[in-house]
């Protein structure tokens, strides 16, 4: 995902859907711990333009433009409370949605416009 | 992840690197199975647009433009085997990057021009 803004970013990633910070590299990039994933969240305007080199080597260039998307499984009894707390940040429910087998998601938006959903955890029959 | 043209896609991600398909909606999206998560992979110019309803509810709105980063954890013994493939796909390897932790990445790009990499698998201590 991209954020101009990793600060905000951070307190809608880090606070408010208490992901755990793994990597944060000033102006460049946040990472988080994410289930069995890691989210990676990158400032465009660096990762686009400034050349990073590990040992020598080049880290390729990247960064898109525009609102991304990203889905978090939660669990279905949880949901309620993920309402709840959205709503304590001030963070306006964008859609929700009854999926025909039965889950249920949620939508909002991350400070950076991207579409983050919360989606009960059977949705492709995973965990 | 966003891609303009699926079916290249497809190609890159189902073909060459393995992964399971899990839904194909023409000219929409493609979702692979992906270890514990999965890649969703939408064309931009469908998701930013066309706005999708199920069961009466609005389906939010997304799709970024300019190239994205996906890494995918590996086995580090694979990595040759991966190089190989790549190459047998005419799929140039665009720079391999040793971190200071010993962990080992090669980058290259999907038909959309998004920056993949393959990592092997402890680099941030993951399974």
């Amino acid at each position: 995902m991209y954020a101009e803004d990793l600060e905000a970013a951070a307190k809608f990633y880090g606070d408010m859907l208490k992901l755990e910070l793994i990597s944060w590299e000033e102006n460049r990039h946040i990472f988080y711990k994410c289930g069995g994933g890691m989210l990676l969240i990158f400032n465009p305007g660096h990762t686009s333009a400034e050349q990073t080199f590990v040992n020598g080597s080049p880290v390729p260039l990247h960064g898109a433009k525009g609102p991304g998307h990203l889905a978090l499984a939660v669990e279905e009894n949880d949901i309620p409370q993920w309402k709840e707390r959205l709503i304590s940040y001030n963070i306006e429910i964008e859609s929700e949605v009854n999926w025909p087998n039965g889950c249920h998601s949620i939508y909002f938006r991350d400070p950076s416009g991207n579409s983050v959903e919360l989606v009960s955890s059977g949705l492709w029959g995973m965990d």
